[in-house]
């Protein structure tokens, strides 16, 4: 089926009218509908308009709750500890941003640990806003258990995706990775197009290891990178966030029916603090020169710093129009009312 | 051959000497020997005793300087910078964990940027002695390159390792690894053995990847965990240590003959900030709790948190002695006069 290409102002605007529908104040709802939008402006359709049926459907059974506003819990110094209440993840995500970079401003580094907030959608978001800032962050969240943890058979861990940004007048550097090597969404793109996985992405009912995308579908199991090395840094990652919000880990989000209450750390360090904007700009730019000036693995390919591609894409779509899939852009004009 | 059982006491008695012999005052020469002893003793030997060779021949060509002391060069509210002066990576990475320590003590967290320091042997030494004194301690260091970026032929990525330690009553959890998905050390083990890696662990000669130890060691080519994840996350963590210590980069290293001039991050967090100890080490052995709850994919195995065996390990050498390398025990002693 084509895709068609929906302007990045259409898009805005029917999301912000379906999210007004669905309890929202205008504020929250053209907030909401510019992350979903940026997202999907970015080519991470699976995290941005794709998921726009199963959010309003999270809102519509009292999961995501329209009328929470996130609140500080306890500060001491640069760390501060937040409740989302459950609100939307988005929201909370970019008001715990938001708070980061203000303690990073004032003394150079801030952390802010969220507990009780719900999926934050694409995480690169936050890492492109706190760039944007002219400030490094270093952000992740934990989810409900999709992998084994390294020799178990049973899934323990979360994927767990990590973001690093880092400032770069030429073009942010952004980095966002879950501790899986495939998504679920891209496992099932494999299935639909009748492919096997390039790399072993999960187990199948055996527990053995698999490229096959329907094995890893059915079986629910996906596999961490570096096969031991993810695991371990999926757990830690999981540790660090709930020890820090004193909230809710993996282990608890997988005894609920769907996933909600995620803790997440959002730290925000100022590189200007030492005032040498000049040097440090010069040498990110040779790290990335060094990257770049190599010989191809395969004939007219090339090696890409984190986060060249998606501001590429960024780009041609803002021209040209952002592709959706057709069933669900419909989808979600028969959401809107009238 | 059969390897030799040392105790822990005899094995800093002989560094002692050797170190005292090599320019080393008595309390650096000490500190040295109990560090390259703890990572043996906790079965590191690869970072440990079996780097000892190594460490004297850096010290007599000048790379490592012995009488070098880190200093603060600039510091703003709870991020400071240190320069290394080429002294003895272990020492300026004591010295920055302590100063982190210190800081995170003060005002909840602290950031340390250290450059021009030398090879901190194992890493998980630093994360260790954080947890000992009840913080956490996210650390990480770049390399010379020794990894292509996904998708070139030439090395231009760092290992990197990435140290995360959680403190905890019952045993520290300590993540400790490189971004690689073996070391070299590990590789070459294999091909001594005549083992094929379990899973690909680098690039043969024409860019294909790899099973082969004997090739890998021949292209000098690792590769990162999760093929395209890894090799992204070791560039950012170049960027962040190269930048916050407005240090060498990976690039910069890779330039000299000989691995020394690396940048370093020691970041800590005072996990008491809120005085709710009793909560959080619920929380974490919760984690510890469900991942160890599995059936394991193979019979008679388990699953393991970050720094379990470890501290099996090192119970047990503490009894038994530690198992060294005959060969290099006694090359060793050769390297002490008298």
């Amino acid at each position: 089926m084509a895709q068609p290409l929906i302007s990045e102002k259409e898009m805005i605007h029917q999301l912000t009218l379906l999210f007004l529908q669905n309890g929202f104040n205008e504020n929250k709802a053209q907030t909401l509908a510019q992350i979903f939008t940026s997202s999907t402006l970015d080519g991470i359709q699976s995290h941005g308009i794709n998921r726009v049926p199963l959010f309003i459907e999270y809102v519509k059974k009292g999961i995501v709750k329209p009328n929470a506003e996130p609140s500080c819990v306890s500060a001491m110094g640069g760390i501060e500890r937040w409740d989302g209440h459950q609100g939307p993840g988005i929201l909370n995500a970019l008001k715990c941003s938001d708070r980061a970079i203000h303690l990073a401003r004032e003394s150079g580094m801030g952390l802010v640990a969220l507990r009780n907030t719900n999926h934050w959608l694409r995480g690169g978001s936050y890492g492109w806003k706190i760039a944007e800032a002219g400030c490094i962050g270093i952000l992740f969240t934990n989810t409900t258990p999709n992998m084994p943890a390294w020799g178990g058979q049973q899934n323990r861990l979360g994927n767990n995706p990590l973001v690093i940004s880092i400032p770069r007048p030429e073009g942010h550097v952004v980095l966002d990775m879950a501790m899986s090597q495939y998504s679920f969404g891209k496992i099932h793109q494999y299935q639909l197009n009748g492919e096997s996985l390039p790399f072993a992405g999960g187990y199948d009912h055996n527990g053995q290891l698999t490229h096959d995308p329907q094995k890893i579908m059915s079986s629910g199991k996906s596999l961490p990178i570096g096969y031991w090395k993810g695991s371990a840094l999926s757990m830690v990652l999981d540790m660090l966030a709930t020890l820090l919000s004193a909230g809710q880990s993996t282990y608890e989000i997988g005894k609920r029916e769907l996933e909600t209450n995620l803790s997440q750390i959002y730290l925000v360090i100022n590189p200007h603090t030492f005032h040498d904007e000049d040097i440090t700009s010069k040498l990110i730019n040779e790290i990335i020169t060094y990257s770049h000036d190599v010989v191809p693995n395969n004939a007219g390919r090339r090696t890409y710093y984190p986060g060249e591609r998606t501001l590429a894409t960024r780009m041609h779509n803002k021209i040209h129009g952002i592709p959706v899939n057709a069933d669900i852009w419909n989808s979600i004009l028969n959401l809107i009312d009238g």
